[in-house]
C-alpha cells in the first residue's frame, strides 16, 4: 500500500490532457492497492458532458513490476465488459486516441503503463456483516454470469503448480523459520490437492482476489468491485472459495464466521446455483485457495526484508484456513 | 509518506457520524503529509446545507507521533482565524460538541487525536515557475499580517539550539558518514549564527515548513496552504527565508534559480514590505533556515535504516544550500 513513484503536478496535469474529461483539479496519492501506483484524481468535468459534471473523480493507476503490460488490454476490456453488464464495476476512461492505456516516462525515464478509470464511490469493510457477505456473494455471481460473452482469456500464473514453485523456492529452511512444522504440512497438502483437483468442473474469467479491500460497499450495498489484475480463467468454483477463504475468517484465520460463510453461499446462488459436482468440489477447492495466499505470502515472508516499506502478512493465517478447511469435522460446511 | 495507522470503513463511519457532515461516502488513505496519517473523506454532505453539497469532501488528520496534542489547539485555531481574513488555508469542521479535534482509540487501543479539515483543490507544484513563486510570496505575506490579531502563540521547537542538539546527537563520527567535512562546517557555521542571530527583529506567528509540497495551486493561484503543524512564534523574516530556502533550488541544492527568487521576494514585498533591517538580515536567517533542514535531515539520516518505511531526504542538500548563502559572491541576493 503506497505510492511506488513519484509523478509531479506538471506530469499529471499533462497526463490528464490526453484525456478529453478537464483539467486537473487535484490529484491525492493514495495507498491502495499492493502493487501499483494510484492517484485519486479530479478534474473540470468533460466540457458540456451531463455526466462529468466539475468536480468529476477518477482513479489514475500506473502499473508497476507487479503487472504485464501484455495483459493490460485483457484487464482493462474486461472493466468495460462487466461495467456495460451493469455490474458494479468501475469503466476505464480512454484516451482521446481511443486507448484504454497509455504509457508515459516516468521520473527515472523507465516506461511506464498508466491507465484512468471511474471513481466509484463507497469504503471497504473490515468487518462484514451478514447482509455484506449475501450482497458480495450476489455481485460475485453477476460477474461469472456476465463474463460468458467475454471473448478473451488469461491463464492463470497463480494456479497449483505455482504454489509448489513458490514452496519449494522458499525452500525447508525456509518454511522453518515461519513455523517448523509448516515444510511438512505443504508437501503433504500439495500432493493431495494434485490427486484431487477437479479440473473437469465449468471454467471462466474469474476476480481471483475478491478481499473485502476489493470491494467497495455502502451500508448493504455493493457499489464497486475493483482491483481485476489477477482476474484469469479458471473454475469458476474456485473464486467462490477464493472469496471464501478472504472473508469468513478474522485476519489471522483463528475465527472462522458461519454466519458469513452461509450468506455468502446463499447470496451467490440466488443468481448463479452451483452444480452438485461444483459443491462437492468446494472444500478441495478452498483448500486450493488457503494454499495460493499461503504459498505467496511464504514467498513474500521469507524474500521481504523485516523493515521493508511493505508490511509483510502472516503467512500462517492461511495455513490455519487450510487446516480449517481440510479438518473432516467441517466437511458439511459446502454440503 | 504513508497511512501509518489503519481505520477500518466501521469505525471511520462512526468517526464521521460525530460531526453534521452527512453520511460516509468514500474514504481513501493518501500518502501525504511525513509524520501523520490522512484520509480523503467524501461525504453526502450537511442536510439542507447549501455550502456542503452531496459530494462534499475533507481531510481527516489522524495525528502521530510528532505533533503533540497540547498544540492542536494553537493549531487548528490557527487554521480558522486564516480562513475567516480570507487566507487559503482549510477551515477546521468542529464536531456536534464544538470541539475542533477528538480523540479516538486505535486499533491498538492507543489514544490517538484526529481532526476533520475542509478539503481544498490544487495541486502541488514540482517545478515552480516565477508566477507561481510570485503568488507564494503574496500568500506567505498575506499570512504573516493576518496573525498580528491571533493570540495564541507557540515556542518554536526546532531553532538554534535545537539544530545544535541535533547535530550533535548526530557526533562527529555520524556526520562523516554523510560527508567528511560536514562536522567541521556545521561547528563553524553553528558558531557563526549563534554570534549573528538577529534576535531584535519583528516577531509573528510563521509556518516554518512552507516547501511547495504544502502549497496547494491552480495554475498560477494559491488555492491552498497547508500543513501548518509546525508553525510557531518566531522571527517573521525567518519564515521568508525558509520559504526561499525551499522554493529557490531543486531538490539537490545545487542549482540556484534566481528568478524564483526575485519573483518570490517581490510577491511577499506586494503586501508585506521587508524593512531594511529584515532584508539585511535575510543572508544571516536564509542560512539559519538551511541550516533547521541540514540538523533535523542528518538526525533523521543517521537514524532511519536504510530500509524503512520513511524515505530518508538528502542532508546535502541543504549542506549546498547553506554554502550558497554564505559565498559572499552571492551577497547582493538579498540586497
Amino acid at each position: 500500500m503506497a505510492v511506488y513513484t513519484h509523478l509531479g503536478a506538471e506530469a499529471l496535469g499533462d497526463l490528464i490532457c490526453a484525456f478529453d474529461v478537464g483539467d486537473l483539479v487535484s490529484a491525492k496519492g493514495i495507498a491502495e492497492g499492493v502493487s501499483n501506483s494510484n492517484w485519486l484524481i479530479e478534474t473540470t468535468g468533460k466540457p458540456g458532458a451531463d455526466n462529468q459534471p466539475a468536480g468529476a473523480r477518477f482513479i489514475l493507476t500506473m502499473f508497476e513490476g507487479r503487472t504485464e503490460v501484455a495483459d493490460l488490454p485483457f484487464f482493462l476490456g474486461l472493466l468495460d465488459h462487466l461495467a456495460d453488464a451493469g455490474c458494479p464495476v468501475p469503466h476505464t476512461i480512454h484516451d482521446r486516441d481511443g486507448a484504454s492505456f497509455r504509457t508515459i516516462s516516468g521520473p527515472d525515464g523507465e516506461a511506464k503503463a498508466v491507465t484512468l478509470i471511474e471513481f466509484l464511490p463507497g469504503v471497504s469493510v473490515s468487518l462484514p456483516t451478514a447482509a455484506q457477505a449475501h450482497a458480495v456473494g450476489i455481485a460475485l455471481a453477476q460477474v461469472h454470469k456476465a463474463v460468458a460473452d467475454y471473448g478473451p482469456g488469461r491463464a492463470n500464473t497463480l494456479s497449483l503448480p505455482d504454489w509448489r514453485a513458490l514452496l519449494e523456492a522458499c525452500g525447508e529452511d525456509g518454511l522453518a523459520t515461519i513455523d517448523p512444522a509448516l515444510a511438512a504440512t505443504v508437501g503433504a497438502e500439495l500432493d493431495f490437492l494434485d490427486a484431487h483437483w477437479p479440473h473437469a468442473l465449468p471454467r471462466g474469467v474469474i476476480h481471483a482476489d475478491l478481499f473485502p479491500d476489493n470491494v467497495l460497499m455502502l451500508g448493504d450495498k455493493v457499489t464497486g468491485l475493483i482491483d481485476f489484475y489477477f482476474a484469469c480463467t479458471d473454475i469458476v468454483a474456485y473464486d467462490v472459495a477464493v472469496t471464501h477463504a478472504a472473508w469468513c475468517f478474522d485476519n489471522t484465520g483463528r475465527n472462522f464466521n458461519p454466519a458469513i460463510s452461509a450468506a455468502l453461499l446463499a447470496g451467490y446462488e440466488t443468481v448463479r446455483p452451483l452444480s452438485k459436482a461444483e459443491r462437492e468440489a468446494l472444500p478441495v477447492l478452498a483448500r486450493g485457495a488457503a494454499m495460493r495466499f499461503l504459498s505467496t505470502r511464504a514467498y513474500d515472508w521469507i524474500n521481504t526484508p523485516q523493515d521493508a516499506l511493505v508490511v509483510r502478512k502472516d503467512p500462517l493465517a492461511y495455513a490455519r484456513r487450510l487446516a480449517f478447511y481440510a479438518d473432516p469435522a467441517n466437511a458439511a460446511l459446502f454440503a
